[in-house]
């Protein structure tokens, strides 16, 4: 089974950024131990800045991945085009969230992208990432 | 461990309500499948159509649970009253909603009670449960 | 044909309570009046000041009435969860007014449970309720 | 006892547009029958699709009915004007919709002509006007 | 000089319609008082409820009437399509009304002809078209 | 002289819920010291978290009362059904709030209950109710 | 017959300020003329940059005045102060305008004074003060 | 092949009517031209400023062309009547604007008849009507 | 004790200024009988129309009084710089109000000083004043 | 003549994406044809899902096309950046759209770049590039 | 080169206020320092806490000072007077903010004043007077 | 001391676009000058169109910069990605406008990133940049 987690912008500094809001842990420091808790799971991970990079790689593993975990950082409340890419692949794609952000300001209560989603794991710190490839692992080939 | 799987109205009628958005399994025929998942879990399981009893009922095993699942329904959209009491209780609660709500009417997108809870997980299906579950687990003892 | 009258807050008041708007007969003493008007009706009544136990109402008698007339008073107005109750189940439900709440003050003048209705019938006073029974018989078996 | 029935834009093209939602026979086919059914009333009917023409209708009759069954169509939504014409003449207007207008698209959701009327009976299809037609009769005299 | 009142939708039944908030006295016993205060004046009247008949008599007379007294009544807040007839046309136009609209419901708050009018005079009854004449005849050849 | 104290949700949990909002003194402890502090009135209070049970407490007592203090909580800012049971009965009401709801969340900042109300006293922590209850004593038989 | 016309802040500079709104010629030129085209009136002129000191002002004269212009500039469309105070007075005031505000800026669309006014005369130029002393003299003694 | 160009409200002024907006060349003018271009299309042409008459046109030839050009005016952005007749007959209807309506007020902005067209060509100056023309030609027999 | 009662705009008019809303007793008719009620107060009265004269007011006092009963008027609803001046000193304001003001319009409806207050009292007539007073004299030497 | 067609976010996989709105054809197997139907343009065609690069395309070309025709798909609705590009290049840009974007979720009912532009086509399908492009041979010159 | 620094209300409470928002230092103890560090400017300084008295100052100085630094305080996002006396008179006005406005509550967001100003400092302490000044200094005879 | 100048989309074409908003001057003639007035600043500059190369920009040199002057072009209004990223390193950036950006379109008047930096120069010309340098010197040390 091949999954992708996805990071939008300024998740590369995750551990250094704001950790009153997202903690003191580097995802590259978690990632091994996502891999190592699900052996039977090709796990990629890619993060971009750039909203067309995040496009390109969703049109480019879209046809071939059995499930996307994505989060899209600030790019959850402002872009349509995030939601269209995700629209136009087969792969089914799980909005991701490390903090509450219905907790948060307004700005960041309402996804652009979430209608276009399965559907969302929010506020559980890295714990989120780990949830959602348990859903795909469970789901395989039911779609 | 001592968990609470709590749900708000009409969610008693899972299995025959609008089997399109919801599915056509009862809860009741899941809940035993639940059980049996976590065995390691104390699943208590309590359903209401009344708000004031979903208030009373958080109040009165609040500081008891290591967790509560709530899918609040309707509630979610309108009750101030629900998000307070879970504010008022010691006990971590997790958001849950079967349908991806934010896919639905503009109303569904906006939870009341999202910015009390620990977190949120929607739109899995029964499997928001059983990640919810595993969620309580994975971090028990560490609040 | 068996059909339920179903009352929300405050219409137990009826005749006591601002009578300037809601008249100052009492809908005990019309009931009687109705029931002799159709007396090929099974009529029933049931009035509750609770959210939820209406909701209870209407998951129990949703599988067995041919039409319920509800007046939800100020519920029609901020609760989602009846609307989404009157969704589950087959009975059809016919919104019932008895003042025109239209041109009362703004927060009256949308309805939330009319879109999960077959239609409305508001501002008529008590004969609001015996048009209602009245579009039943003629529909009766057409649903 | 006499009647109106008054239509406004595009009610002249019931049976033939959007079927789905208004239905597949014409009202010209259905007011035979309607004034079959209530002998003792002199019913009168008139469409236009034409704002001006309905407000000088209104004018013109507004002291000579007993009541008048105002189907607004579209204007409904719209018109001021015919809010105005209402609340100028004696004769009471009783707001009919033959589809449940509170659940289609949004502009539908707010009538500016009701709070001119005695009351409204909306998604019912033509018994909607045989309703209003009988609410007349039970009410002669009493205005 | 010629100058022309023209009257929107209801205006013809002043004194007959809703007399506290426009008085009891029709505009055609009026009009005569109002030439004689202006003999110098050929003055024009001119009502329709029609709102194409409004527009078709501002594109007649518009190149023509060194000045319009504007009473648009309930279309003053609803249509643009007599805002881009009075932009179209070099004749001033003055927005008149009898009762003060400001002091009523808030849809008669804003005026969607005011932008292209000259100027208002509002809520001083009959008086109002008086003064508007008298603004006229002294403006007369300043344009 | 009778007075009720009211209480809506999750006030029964004052002292543990919250102490930075509310303080950390249950409200059963206070409420002997206020009947000490005025022994010519009759005192009785009521809690519940039920909307239902709060519309059923000020029917009962409507008529029987001289005044009552309405402390709704959340409900304050979301029912309509409850500004309705207000309306409904003749003891006047006083709007009660412990905390400066104006100072918090913006949805706490509008009260759907007050224009049913006599007034409020909002943010005097304890002394809020110590004050309404002067207040009817002042005003006792002036009603 | 004694009227006072009132000038808010800023209109001191009349004649100075943006002439292209509001034209070059100074009020204090204008105002000499505006006596001498009515000599049965005492025409008083008051003018403030202070909403506090107009406040005053309206109370000093408003049992003394048979009639106020009221140009009260930019606190037309801020100042709930003024409304309130033109209310407690029983001087009628009239809402003046030297430029057509409802055609500028959208924050200058809405009065707040003018439901406490009895009308306004709004984009005439200087001749809106003359004719509404034209206005006050047709009806004096008929308040 | 029988198209219909269908002109609202203040379109008969066209070249007299706000030159720097919509141009200096009559429409009459342009009409043979166009009529010249396209030998092949029975081209007819019809203007009103009546809401009425517009509706009135569409029932009438809605049936019998095979295309219709609406430059719907000011109706674009203020009549859902037109709306329902679009979606009422079976010919194809193209919204057309001569100017950038985009760019103009915020009223001009949203348009209520287009999503019952087929799509829009919009600020292309009289080229609009040859384009949509040309879209009909091409499309013939398609639908 | 040093307590201030501070008035802002129109309320050196109560008694003579709408008696319906605030009553017919003079604010200085009032003052001697409060006085007399708590002798133990030294209690000062200020009143400007003037925002500028109340904030210089609270200024010069907010170091020396040892609590405030302010009645801001109708600036309640429009000052912030009061709000600003309230935040600015150390003497605990309460907000005070003679009127239920969310029972009159919607502006009325929101306090931009509240959140500065420490609570406030609404509606109870001049008991408003004296109910405060009293909570002072219950408060004294607590903060 | 020199013509750009600019394709925006996901328009690289039109004929594989959402295939019932935007249809089943590749655009590259379109542009052959397109560029056959008008042999005097010397046609280019860019696309990019980056919002950045699209920015840099229009400058680079922005003084050397004789128009662009710019369908920007979703960011269309959401950047202001490519608004301020348009208005900073002399080339003439036309705004496309395959679909009818008003007929589509209310966030599509909006242009950011629409006031930038000199009109659009809308809901054509490939039509709207081929109609633009003769669009633009027929006001060669013209600019 | 003559300078005015204009303090708006509550800045005469520098030093004294909310000092985690304004800071510890008093606008006096500044002032001098300032003085020095520009002696070829004449630097003066004035502050009211009055709306009035501000507008009567930039009257009386606008045709006197080579520019003006406004630092309106709360008046800044109330005060539509200010605006308009700033555009009334030639002199350039800067505005001026000691802390990030845009950083807090949102009704700090927007300035009623700015776009009458030629531009702004905000957030900068008292260096944003500094920088203002230094501007005015750099542009010397370039207005 | 580094700082550097960071420049948003569209900012490569100044002195090319929109002359009357942005000047004739490009800023690369600018710079040198700059350079030259602080020759104790190593200033470095940095333009992109792609928010996504301004955001990795930011994270690059953003523990390495004294100081970040930002003209975010239209990614002011719309990106919270920028936002974040500003939030994420210890550079403090200061928010800089050429233009005066309130006195624009509506969509220009609020600012996504200026809650994340220190303060904001808006709408001085060039100037802007020349005071920021100045104040990054004067604060040098004291963060």
């Amino acid at each position: 089974m091949k999954l992708l987690i996805l990071h939008g912008p300024n998740l590369n500094l995750l551990g250094l950024r704001q950790p009153d809001i997202y903690g003191i842990r580097r995802f590259e420091d978690y990632l091994p131990e996502l891999k190592n808790a699900f052996p039977e799971v090709e796990l990629e991970y890619f993060q971009s800045n750039h909203e067309g990079v995040l496009i390109d790689q969703l049109h480019q593993i879209g046809w071939e991945m059995q499930g996307i975990l994505f989060n899209a950082g600030a790019y959850t409340h402002t872009s349509l085009a995030l939601a269209d890419a995700i629209s136009a692949i087969p792969a089914p794609v799980l909005e991701i969230h490390i903090s509450n952000v219905q907790a948060r300001e307004p700005i960041r209560h309402h996804s652009m992208i979430a209608s276009a989603c399965v559907g969302s794991i929010t506020g559980l710190g890295f714990d989120s990432y780990r949830l959602g490839i348990q859903y795909f692992i469970w789901n395989q080939g039911t779609r």
